[in-house]
């Protein structure tokens, strides 16, 4: 049985930070992100990929507000989630599709749009603190608190529009679609799922509702990873290596971690929260389900991590 | 083997005509269309489900326009309608996962993002006429023209802003998701596929470009029936019956008809072009492509249309 890898690509995968976002620059690096996963695929590889969503999701919520000045009703976050699923998921099935057609081989993809559930008291509802969407002058802000109900923090000492909603950032507790995505890779279908961290949703009173919240999507990626067996959990993303002392003089690549020693890394605050620590716990999760192998590295050198070539490796004690 | 069953989803089952088209008002739609698909799978159907997304997509591209205002790029049309296709299928999949538990069982839902190829030289092209996105003024249309290269027509006689954006509506001819969805659909997963009629591709010097074009959803549905080998090819409308003599003192409804019959009462202009007519076309398609049985019912009447007690049958001669 060929080996299963899940990918979570990094926001780099799909747009630059530098860049505006346009349909043309996104497609450029999206068929860059496809050429490295076509490498993977390749070498027999059987891949399962998730993404990020937060520019993509910024964009649609300005979008939304700026729709409503002509009458059209903006939808909520987490629908928005779901149209960003769908954005993402078709320019990389696309892309996909088409390197492999230059290469003169075939597996078929699909996106599957995956709502990701969380728990309705999850202590992070009660402390939301992720930035998502515009900023905002004061105006507006209180504008958006009365009407909307939005919980609006100042994120910026000074300027016109120091304020941006918040919203919390709940532990995923697995894709309410495991089965259909668990049947699909089994079916030997490479899935791209559970994009921008997933769609969140509680159970409330035993029925699915969406919530606007965002979840780590390299945590999500995580649990997906266990929902369709991975062997590795490759995390994508813009640095070539993990750091020991990240920005300090004595800065050093980490090549190879036990579970054990990543815990201990984590406890002494060597990754920079909301950065490299989400990651790294991703892995240790993965390692600590079992899995037998959790990488993080540069996005254009997956394969070369995979061959312990590149990036840093994460491997139970 | 359970009778599997391609169920193509009118307008109505997302948002009515007279409503604005708030997240709650197409939820609360959706969850009665789910009642009703949910109905069909207790009875032991296997189904497949495609819907329409012409306000989804609509609204998405004035929020696009309104958007670029603040420095966000508008996303091409093609991509709209993949966003379009992650909105409805995250609200159809939370609904049809709701009902289901609300009746205690539970049976796999995805929505699989899918692309739909059309021929690059489909005449069509040459005859773009099916109008999108909002109306404008003169001064809006020349420049969009210009900038964009739109094509541009008067849609309205009078008022302020007669002038809308027209787009080609070309034949499909048949998902690019294919294999991953017949896949999907044989390991008994309930599969939301090909929304608004499927996101427009075309293959340019072997490799797959999207196009800003509108396929007819009913004619991508019946394609995506013959992909998943469906016994029964139905299209949910807001009509009971298809009518001869349509809008005549003497219309009547027709309870069945042979495809042959179907073709005849076609070239007789009995079925409203761009309204019936495509339907009826879709489900002569789908007998001629060996299917045993097309109906064309009322969205609350899908379970009484499957047994023969409402709706209109088209069978085989």
């Amino acid at each position: 049985m060929s080996t299963r890898v899940l990918i979570a690509l990094g926001g780099n995968a799909i747009k630059q930070a530098d860049e505006r976002g346009t349909y043309e620059e996104q497609m450029k690096n999206v068929n860059r992100t496809a050429e490295e996963i076509v490498r993977l695929i390749r070498e027999g590889y059987r891949v399962v990929v998730t993404h990020g969503n937060g520019p993509q999701v910024g964009a649609l919520l300005i979008q939304q507000e700026e729709g409503a000045k002509r009458g059209v009703p903006p939808q909520p976050m987490h629908v928005c989630g779901a149209m960003t699923q769908g954005q993402i998921g078709y320019m990389l099935q696309q892309a996909l599709i088409n390197e492999m057609k230059k290469q003169r081989f075939s597996v078929p993809v699909a996106t599957v749009i995956t709502q990701v559930m969380v728990r309705k008291n999850d202590p992070n509802f009660n402390d939301p603190h992720k930035p998502v969407g515009p900023f905002y002058d004061e105006k507006t802000a209180r504008r958006l608190i009365r009407e909307k109900g939005y919980i609006i923090k100042r994120v910026r000492p000074n300027g016109d529009k120091p304020y941006r909603r918040v919203v919390p950032s709940p532990d995923p507790i697995g894709p309410v679609e495991a089965e259909a995505i668990k049947r699909l890779v089994d079916a030997g279908v490479i899935v791209i799922a559970s994009g921008g961290g997933g769609i969140p949703v509680i159970e409330d009173d035993g029925v699915l509702r969406g919530v606007d919240a965002v979840i780590d999507k390299d945590l999500a990626g995580e649990k997906l990873a266990e929902v369709v067996k991975a062997d590795i959990f490759m995390i994508l993303t813009d640095v070539s290596r993990v750091k020991l002392n990240y920005g300090k003089p004595d800065e050093r690549d980490i090549v190879r971690m036990t579970v054990s020693e990543a815990r201990r890394y984590m406890a002494e605050g060597h990754f920079l929260p909301g950065s490299m620590e989400p990651k790294v716990k991703a892995c240790i999760h993965f390692i600590e389900a079992e899995g037998k192998l959790a990488v993080i590295a540069k996005l254009d050198q997956a394969l070369e991590a995979l061959r312990g070539e590149a990036g840093t490796w994460i491997v139970p004690d």
